[in-house]
């Protein structure tokens, strides 16, 4: 074998492997929106056959052989380079556990997530504890092999499945300075909110079919390609689908519109990242999105910089009044953006506003760090839970149901993946400023309804870079700088405080 | 290896490979229906390799050893030794032929489908010749070496592939039979219907979300399971998904309801079979249809035998009416019926009505047959269309287009899968006189809009004995004779001429 062949090997070989994750992908979506529930056990096989293939693809030995050749390839250029960093990444990681510790993991989880739904609705955590011991235990197990591989304590292994390269003592530092500035930053705005008139309720009911419209009309606006792309209805929205094929969904309320709306907006950010991605290496590693928080920074620039700033929303209501035969003071484009901009404290993380949430994550993250490396036990997760709500946000939950009870991370495996939302609205506001920076146009723009500036500047900086960069490297050339919290607070302090 | 672990292997490789076809299924439907056309190449990909992974599956040179140790094994009861048998027969089939022979032919199809697109809209029969010379060239070869293992003409191996244990000498004179009737009750019914006062068109437009409803509540009536099931829409109707999952679709047309009407009624009966196939052997090949022709008579059975006849027309035009705000004469059962039960000569099968359809079929299956058997060369093919049309049905198409060159089936290499079609029509008058005389509630039942009686007698009779016998077994036992003409001919006479 030749390296030049053994790198063509592992291009056709990855090749094989996305189309079968593109399989996948498919039936993952048609699951959440089109099938009929009589046939969860007949879809459960077959994803989890082909899932167990795409496994068997993507941590075959022969990966590793190539890998060994292809080093010596001295024909290959800087994406065919990242391109082997990132197989050997991947097969680093896939092949660091022994079967029986997925297999055991996979039951562990199942077990646990059907324990979890009971447990929340009765808000008995007691009832979640031997089943969530069990996931705990074997989380702690699969960090301790991945990081002896990777060099990495348990807990940065498991992050460094979602966020390759993030590092918790980073994530320390950045989430300090948060946690300094958001207690007294939360009083403060909502302060200065009270010292505004009230925001009129936009009254209901909004149909389905107009609310529908409206959104496929506003994805239109940021650019969603709908030849390579769908919106569809699902209880939990998200974006998935597959390379080319891109498919996200909403859930509508007919007494809200409002939700749904910048939902789509959250998912269309989502969806343009999956869409620009390059086309020449759509299919291979180095061609897949950079990372969880670079994604969600991709959804949150669109969401909380782009569609909830002023230009856009006054762009926007007089859509949403034409939509919903909308009028009076509570359809100004003054008081719709008061109603996006509204600041609350609550228990719940997924209904928490753009201000308040990263307190939710700066929780979850210091719980799930303790719990891995054995400083907090699990049964002693709700006290630590309400006394973090106390400290971050000065609030107890009445009961664990609103408390440690409300996510399905934990239960389902997902150990880790917390700190990616609130990097990567920290990341969002560093890419917006940058973007705005770099382009006159970006705002002027989305005020009168062109997104063209703000993704071409994303396309060329971010989308069709794939991962050919490590994240930090990827920020530092779109921005000149690694991550850091001052730009996200100072948006925080402009669009809750009224400064400058 | 013991015999009874044979069979387990037997069992449990053949329900992996069941999820992978139903994952497939899910795939496939998709295509149709939702995929936005931009991924075409990506849905390709990935359609490849699990049909490549699936073949790779039954091909399995285990299954032939597993096949030998399990027929030692004397604990296997009734439907053990029937899944030996249909696992058996799939081996045989799937292995008969050499992997470049399958990639060539499907290289060939690929080639022929796409000329014959533009060579049907041009009526250029000389455009597809050379690529579905080749076609035909290799369905040959494929029919020799199948027939070569099985001992058959190179036609009945092709044949077999679609109905399993049909032979072309029987259909000759079952064709013969009706062939001879055809012609002259064409002439009497047209000539009939002549008499009868004149059929006043239904006005539209009829609303597609009415049709749509319409349909789902008649779906409803016949025993659709809609958790194990969904109706959608694509450009071809079909009946498709997966296991515990039947996918019908639908094509509406706003200024003409009743085809839409009657194709979910059609599909809806291949639905009811694929939901009544038997639950304890639902991943196996022996709780597979039967056949494509007992699949059609399904379908048929529904369309042509329930919902065609007075006792069903009466009790769905009051929903029609209602569905569309229709009235007056042309809005009357009777009307309707007349409607639903016109005989008229015309060029295109798929819009023939049930008179005229077995004309169509015979035709098509005479030159097929002389095709592969060597008695008609290709490029006589038009000719012999033309003067089969005016033997058979006493027309002459003007063209190609409207001749020769309407079905795909040739060109993606469906050889051997015409005769199907009125095979199917033909048992479905068998087993629904047969279902009539062994339950008086059938008929009645229908006019009552309860479709329980006689999916009661198809359930047991038929869904629920899946491949346990071979199709003129089953036909036997569910109607006392294998199939023949005679019940098909007298329907048509009671139905077309008004006899008895």
């Amino acid at each position: 074998m030749t390296a030049a062949s053994a790198y063509a090997s592992l291009t056709s070989h990855f090749a094989r492997a996305s189309a079968l994750s593109n399989a996948i992908g498919i039936l993952q979506w048609d699951s959440d929106t089109m099938m009929p529930k009589g046939s969860v056990g007949t879809r459960a096989d077959s994803l989890a056959l082909l899932r167990v293939n795409h496994h068997a693809m993507i941590t075959d030995p022969r990966i590793g052989d190539w890998l060994d050749s292809a080093r010596h390839d001295d024909g290959l250029g800087t994406w065919e380079l990242a391109n082997i960093r990132e197989i050997h990444r991947i097969y680093t990681v896939e092949t660091a556990l022994p079967g029986d510790l997925v297999e055991a993991s996979s039951k562990a989880v199942s077990a646990c997530e059907m324990t979890w739904r009971q447990a929340k609705q009765d808000a008995n955590f007691a009832a979640l504890l031997p089943t969530l011991q069990e996931v705990l235990r074997l989380q702690r197990e699969i960090g301790a092999a991945k990081g002896e591989k990777l060099g990495l304590s348990a807990y940065d292994a498991l992050l460094n499945d979602y966020e390759p390269g993030a590092r918790a003592h980073r994530i320390d530092a950045l989430f300090a300075d948060l946690a300094a500035f958001l207690p007294g930053f939360t009083d403060a705005a909502i302060a200065h909110q009270s010292r505004l008139p009230a925001v009129a309720p936009l009254e209901g009911p909004f149909a389905v079919e107009a609310q529908r419209g409206l959104g496929l009309a506003m994805m239109r606006v940021l650019g969603f390609d709908f030849e390579r792309g769908r919106l569809d209805v699902s209880a939990h929205p998200f974006c998935g689908g597959a390379d080319n094929d891109v498919r996200i969904t909403t859930h509508y309320d007919e007494a809200d519109f409002a939700r749904a709306f910048m939902g789509v907006m959250h998912e269309t950010g989502h969806a343009l990242y999956e869409q620009g991605r390059p086309q020449a290496y759509l299919h291979q590693p180095v061609g897949q999105a950079r990372s969880m928080s670079v994604h969600e920074s991709q959804s949150l620039l669109m969401e909380m910089q782009a569609c909830r700033s002023r230009e856009f929303i006054t762009f926007a209501a007089p859509k949403m009044r034409e939509a919903f035969g909308g009028s009076g003071p509570a359809w100004e484009a003054e008081a719709i953006l008061r109603h996006y901009t509204q600041v609350k404290r609550g228990f719940i993380r997924i209904e928490a506003d753009e201000a308040t949430y990263p307190a939710h994550i700066i929780l979850r993250y210091r719980l799930e760090k303790a719990m891995i490396g054995g400083d907090l036990a699990l049964a002693d997760l709700p006290g630590a839970w309400n006394d973090g709500m106390q400290e971050l946000l000065g609030i107890t939950p009445p009961n664990d149901r609103v408390g440690c009870l409300q996510d399905i991370h934990w239960p389902s495996g997902g150990w880790g993946y917390f700190p990616t939302y609130t990097l990567g609205a920290m990341t969002a506001a560093q890419l917006f400023d940058a973007a705005k920076r770099a382009d006159g146009d970006v705002l002027p723009g989305i005020a009168r309804g062109d997104f063209g500036p703000v993704v071409r500047w994303l396309r060329s900086n971010i989308h069709e870079q794939g991962s050919l960069h490590e994240t930090d490297d990827l920020l530092t050339r779109a921005t000149g700088r690694p991550l850091d919290a001052s730009v996200f607070i100072t948006h925080l302090r402009r669009r809750y405080l009224g400064e400058e």
